[in-house]
């Protein structure tokens, strides 16, 4: 991260004093995320995650965050519950920053993915897309055909120091995004970022779905082509199908998919590819000085998109 | 922190496959510390951190720092103890670098020390000292004497740029260091860094004493002095004697300071204060790359030697 922001007791204890968790018991910040400053935080009543803000969140757009986290909580999905203080309020300030206090869950994220983990994460984006089916908050997708045209123009002109020939791949790849690019499918609350970073596991179980800070409203299907992309690719950028037809054959079971999605798949991979490529390529481009986390390599994305470009269509993701 | 090793859920669970202390429930990295990787675990049985020893600690010292560690937390100190794997080991190897899992204390350091704190870390350090008598590893004080000497060598062509005239006061400080040095007092095992940063508590009780990778064999007023120095001065690094009375009082009512050692605490005080501008000097003139801690200011450690310039004997540190 840019900067980790230093929160020291007296601090905290003024924080505390508004909410009724108890006295701290212990605090310690965790080195995670790009975004913000994390400390785990226990007190006499539970564990909890204190995050606090860093320019790279819009203060705008937390309230909707912080309201997905709980109305996806108080429908039994295991996600952190933002902790309201004594005055209601979820969003408060500490170091001159926006932070907020949200439940601990227990699990570890897993580096190399399986069928079974696939499964139990196709179950969980299907519940996700259930259950914000009646959050009524809205955010747009920035980081969708708009977004990626304006990172491609800060990022093409040096797109060639990563890879040869690079520039001009992303040109093509936009044009035929924009010629081909899904309208009418259905549209709700997604997490639009479920890596395997941000899921927690006990064995197969998912005991945890963090990191809202992308969720927006978009394409149902698109996240769950962001999320084939992150899950179903192997060390070597190879395509699993066994990872893919475990995760897209649960997701279905637990809210169908539409024919009209299914169609729509491929392309909805290679923009959901072409996203975290323009991303990543940025971040490697342009990188944050004193951050923690080493930038992706932006190749890996690129792997991808050749591959989706191989598909004919959704029937050959669960061969 | 110059380098964080990455331990995936693999590798993890590969090393507690050695251990008897059950699955892991969580885990994640601690953002703390300037030598080392730290990650915060939970498992079937209790809270742990698993430390990774990157190569500012030598590995040839970590059997002196985890058997002191042992020592002291058999003795009933509030010190983590080192989990033994089941072939008895404490020392195992992770990601190529030496690695240890130890036992989580709860608690919280404080930011501002106040005179029951500081009861409480006298306390604390005349058990530490008595604890340790009977531990029979040695360690030499490598940044005593001869060790400010080398690094005076390293930094005293640069040390005008921090502050004008600061070569030369430093050059003055290890002359009269080197005429002035005590011998013959009470010799054992000392902490050598035990600052806010390294005690936690709750409430004004010490629930933690941490942070052993500066423990060595040498004089035992020494660790009185440095503790001192960081715990009785105030953020405009004033002399607090409310603090140093309390400090010293506690301490030498749980183990008596001899008459030679009361006469030698303000000169050991200028030596633990020369030591903390020397190293603090040096990572100021040399950041490490990535460091997530900020270098700390040597100056601050400048007024104190100032302050003791001006004490005539160590009844003016109990006034």
């Amino acid at each position: 991260m840019a900067v980790y922001t230093h929160i020291d007791d007296r601090m905290l204890g003024d924080l505390l004093a508004g909410f009724d968790i108890g006295r701290a018991l212990s605090f310690k910040g965790i080195a995670e995320g790009v975004e913000n400053s994390n400390y785990f935080l226990e007190t006499e009543t539970g564990r909890f995650i204190l995050t606090l803000y860093e320019k790279r969140v819009s203060a705008g757009d937390l309230p909707y965050f912080l309201g997905l986290m709980d109305h996806l909580s108080a429908r039994g999905l295991p996600v952190p519950k933002p902790v309201a203080d004594r005055g209601g309020r979820v969003l408060r300030e500490l170091a001159g920053r926006p932070a907020a206090i949200i439940g601990f869950l227990d699990g570890i994220s897993i580096a190399e993915t399986t069928p079974p983990h696939c499964t139990a994460v196709g179950a969980s984006l299907a519940r996700l897309h259930r259950s914000g089916a009646d959050f009524t908050l809205r955010r747009t997708n920035d980081l969708s055909l708009d977004g990626w045209h304006d990172m491609a123009e800060k990022t093409l002109t040096r797109a060639d120091e990563v890879e040869p020939g690079l520039a001009r791949f992303i040109e093509e790849e936009l044009r035929f995004l924009h010629d081909h690019w899904p309208d009418g499918l259905p549209v709700g609350t997604i997490h639009a970022d479920l890596f395997p970073d941000n899921v927690l596991f006990t064995g197969n179980t998912v005991t945890g779905l963090i990191d809202f800070y992308f969720a927006c409203t978009d394409m149902l299907a698109y996240d769950v082509a962001v999320t084939m992309n992150a899950w179903c690719f192997d060390a070597g950028h190879r395509f699993v199908p066994a990872r893919a037809k475990a995760l897209i054959e649960q997701y279905d079971m637990l809210r169908g998919l539409e024919p009209a999605e299914l169609d729509a798949l491929p392309v909805l991979a290679r923009g959901g590819a072409l996203r975290f490529l323009l991303t990543r390529l940025h971040d490697w481009l342009f990188p944050v000085t004193g951050a923690l986390v080493r930038p992706k390599d932006p190749r890996e994305y690129l792997a991808r998109i050749r591959y989706h470009r191989t598909v004919r269509d959704a029937a050959d993701y669960v061969v």
